[in-house]
């Protein structure tokens, strides 16, 4: 067979291979051959590179709750802004130190650029922090140098070195702050190797590193250009030439411009880096930081402890959307909707055996299931030890080639499905028709969906404990809502008070007093047409003594619709 | 510095390196050294692999519109289904070949388990077709053999080859139709090499590669377990070890569960693969199939050509989002929203003398721009090179932390700016800053907002040439909609009728016969409010004679606010 691929018209001649300008050549690298065996030192920069690339940069208290997060999932470095160059950053830093927010283990870390002023800003924020790191950047690439600073290699390299002495000098201005240093020739992958490393070994110098007090050098991918073996291959280069090599912390700083930021990650550290800096989910500049997840669960996968608690991914990602207001797309790494489902028979077939497998095993030799070696064919990890589950999704009415549950509600019910409900009504409705067999129509699938989200007609019979027959809301706008319902609880009917931040909120503190444990994971609206007679339905995703499972309301008020949905997950539950 | 990291209570016991058992030993690779310096032949697997992962497949309108995609930008290889696993499959195939939609130099691809009536039905689907890929598979890996078939080495094997000399006996049923063939041992990695090189060359004593007739051997990550230079390492090895090699075709299929198939592929490449199979935008199983517009795309940047267009990329998105019905992310490498916009003061100013001298360089060498090699920081490709255009975003009210443009329109107007008219008006209001200076409160932003996409007060003088006074639809539910406006082109109101599938387009359409010619980019729609009352913001990205703008319409009635929407961005492209 021939190769009939023809040429584009794309204007291929104004690129070069942007590693040709650099001097990267290492026939004798030993990277290839190593193998990650432990973590790297990490350095969460979510508060910092993450947040300066939203539209909607973080309010002080979506980024107390980013900083909370990543603490409580173990990272112990993390960049908390740009304190010289944002007022609120400064603020921010402050009310860390201020309100006793970092934990002794945790060191905070601050960046700023190479001018005096800023870093004489720099160092009144961390006034009164324990520890912290400064980060000190400028720029070196041969781009940078000749078209923004006009500056020969010199000339750069003395903007590094006076930043450098400046913040020696600034030591003895907060003597009770024990300050590290980091320093980072930006743009990196723009810059001669020889160049690079003879700035940050000037910087060393300044800097003096000790066994006690180790330096950072960071070797920023700020844009990704090339494929992560080049990568790799000049962070081999790089730490073959740094002076003090034993008391310097080699750092990797990737970004994912060609879609490789994970892989440079990975082979960089296996060419002999020390730490990683990136963002959860791969936030960060245009497309992003390293994915600080992939990263510590591809670790998981192979037996190594990343030191980061990942055992509730979807409370870290729901957290990071609330925080940067960006979703996490359905298939990424190890935290998309879609990453533990099977569509396919034969991938559901072989699931199925994989699992039935390790229960007999384990009964053979008289242990748990967890005390075995995983093995599941195309699921490389146990969604369960990430807090999450497996699910297998089957087609309905397949033969018209619309073949989907959420298509055919869509379309005839205008009800637009969260993906995770989609996947679990597929479950419920694989159910029935392995009872009976063949194909649903999109009436029966109805029926089925009525069945089991939305109280049916005859109510008390079928639908479950608790009815919702009217409700009252109070708000004076000052952030608490008064709540009054009349709820069905088996046969008794009452009305109940109840107060919260919004009507789910006092009606979930309210069921507490059922004696139904509840915990909100996902809430979602829509109206169901346009127009002034439109209907909305919600959908929420709760922990209902338990189980997590979603419940859906339609009503034509959207405060009502919520509630019922809430009403729907907890029957459902407890049915 | 000390490393204060703590193990985590992540069960890393159940979990060993997956590439322990497969014997991938290659302390002589050469692929680290090898740099990509040509396109590898492609084939795009969006109508299978992709397919069977949506939730909602592909309607054969879908995916015909799919095929014509792929095949317009340049694929030449394409599998376009499992014929013998769906019926829908099998009709799509027999639908390509009766309506003559394949191109003579287009190959179609069809999959098949190595299962006796599947390959007969396989070839029943290609009857007719010039030539066509068979694609055989059976599952070889260690867990698959013991835990799904029950069977050893040589069952496997014959599983295999029982199939490739069923495939040679089917060739004269189809004497019209070139058949060649592709084996895939599925599950490669989780199988130990030299298995599977063993089971690939007794499937290429079966299928007889001639030069004429070379057969492909696809090595897929079906599930992706290991660091991407270890893909690599076992390429290397395979390709050395496989007998025909002349003759053979190597080819990859990564999968993205580690977040490195795009790394996979390029290093996998190096290592001595000629073909590359995958998805666009990476769709497929799970986190997906390995991205082909990253993988393109990164080969564009180096001066490489890809053989394929990518010059209008987002309607190759906005194509591939109706027909997944999932939305590409907003970092996705060279295609997502946010991947060429700058937020940071510094990479704004960066760019701005990275362009300026790339202009002034041009001039004094007395040539166009677009035929010196681009040099821009921070910017890897030129947008304009990919149909996109560089965006600056300013923040406004920085200092309150709650910064953006968006932020206050949502949180002050209801307002949900799709993401890229939120970077678009961010340049509108730098503009008025940069002559005003210092920051802007919520009500100067909505009078800005007003003033660039509303009608104001004194209509007829400040907003523009167009204004639609009143609408009235008429539609019998067969997909075409009667549409008649009151229209004012300048000083003239009158009543105009047109036909269309919805309002916009019978609108659209009459906006022609005013000399303005208009494409659909975009269109997003939402309530205001929840409630009774609710009005609607309808948000619509349209090319105006030659311009790409968004228009914005808010009303009571959703149709009425699209309608308005596009007068809205009409009346910018042309005042």
């Amino acid at each position: 067979m021939k190769n009939t691929q023809t040429p584009s018209t794309m204007p291929v001649h104004k690129y070069r291979p942007y590693h040709e300008s650099l001097g990267i050549d290492l026939t004798d690298r030993t990277w290839p051959g190593k193998r990650i065996e432990k973590a790297p030192m990490w350095c969460a920069v979510d508060l910092r590179d993450g947040n300066q690339a939203l539209i909607d940069p973080m309010s002080p208290e979506r980024k107390r709750i980013m900083f909370d997060l990543l603490v409580k999932m173990g990272y112990k470095q993390i960049e908390v802004g740009f304190p010289s160059a944002s007022q609120t950053d400064y603020d921010f830093v402050r009310s860390l130190i201020e309100k006793n927010a970092i934990p002794d283990d945790v060191t905070i870390q601050v960046l700023t650029q190479s001018r005096e002023a800023l870093i004489e800003r720099t160092y009144e924020s961390i006034r009164g922090a324990k520890q912290a790191i400064v980060h000190l950047y400028n720029s070196t690439s041969i781009l940078q140098r000749d078209v923004v600073f006009n500056e020969d290699r010199d000339g750069i390299k003395d903007i590094a070195l006076s930043g450098a002495r400046l913040c020696r000098a600034m030591e003895k201005n907060i003597p009770d702050t024990t300050v590290f240093y980091e320093y980072s020739p930006e743009s990196f992958t723009g810059t001669e190797l020889e160049y690079a490393v003879e700035v940050c070994n000037a910087v060393l110098e300044v800097f003096e590193p000790t066994p006690d007090r180790k330096v950072i050098i960071n070797l920023p991918a700020t844009v990704e250009m090339s494929s992560p073996n080049i990568y790799a291959d000049s962070i081999e280069w790089m730490g073959r030439h740094l002076a003090h090599r034993e008391n310097v912390i080699l750092s990797l700083h990737p970004h994912n411009d060609r879609g490789t930021a994970v892989a440079a990650a990975e082979l960089g550290y296996m060419a002999g880096a020390d730490r990683i800096e990136g963002c959860l989910f791969g936030n960060g500049e245009r497309t992003g930081n390293v994915d600080l997840v992939a990263l510590g669960i591809n670790l998981f996968t192979q037996g190594i402890d990343p030191q980061i608690d990942f055992s509730n991914l979807d409370e870290v990602r729901r957290t990071a959307e609330y925080c940067n207001q960006i979703k996490v797309h359905e298939r990424s790494p190890w935290a998309g909707d879609l990453v533990y489902t099977a569509f396919s028979g034969s991938h559901q077939d072989a699931i199925k055996k994989g699992f039935e497998r390790m229960a007999s095993d384990a009964e053979q030799q008289g242990v748990h299931v967890d005390s075995l070696v995983w093995a599941v064919p195309y699921l490389p990890v146990d969604p369960q030890d990430l807090g999450r589950t497996y699910e297998a999704v089957i087609r309905v009415n397949s033969q018209s080639g619309k073949g989907g549950v959420a298509y055919l509600l869509k379309k005839d019910r205008n009800l637009d499905l969260p993906r995770r409900l989609q996947i679990e009504f597929s479950g419920v409705v694989q159910l029935k028709t392995d009872d009976e067999g063949g194909e649903i129509t999109s009436d029966e699938l109805w029926t089925i969906f009525q069945d089991e989200y939305l109280p049916s007609a005859d109510v008390a019979h079928k639908w479950g404990r608790f009815e919702l027959t009217g409700s009252r809301t109070e708000s004076d706008f000052n952030g608490t809502l008064k709540l009054s319902v009349d709820l069905r609880d088996g046969e008794t009917i009452s009305r109940q008070d109840s107060v919260g931040n919004g009507p789910i909120d006092a009606f979930l503190k309210l069921m507490t007093q059922h004696e139904i444990a509840v915990e909100l994971f996902d809430y979602v609206e829509h109206t169901l047409s346009a127009g002034g007679d439109a209907k909305a339905a919600a959908y929420v995703e709760l922990n209902v003594n338990g189980t997590r499972l979603w419940g859906v309301g339609i009503d034509s008020d959207i405060s009502t619709a919520s509630l019922k949905a809430v009403v729907s997950a907890i029957n459902r539950a407890i049915r």
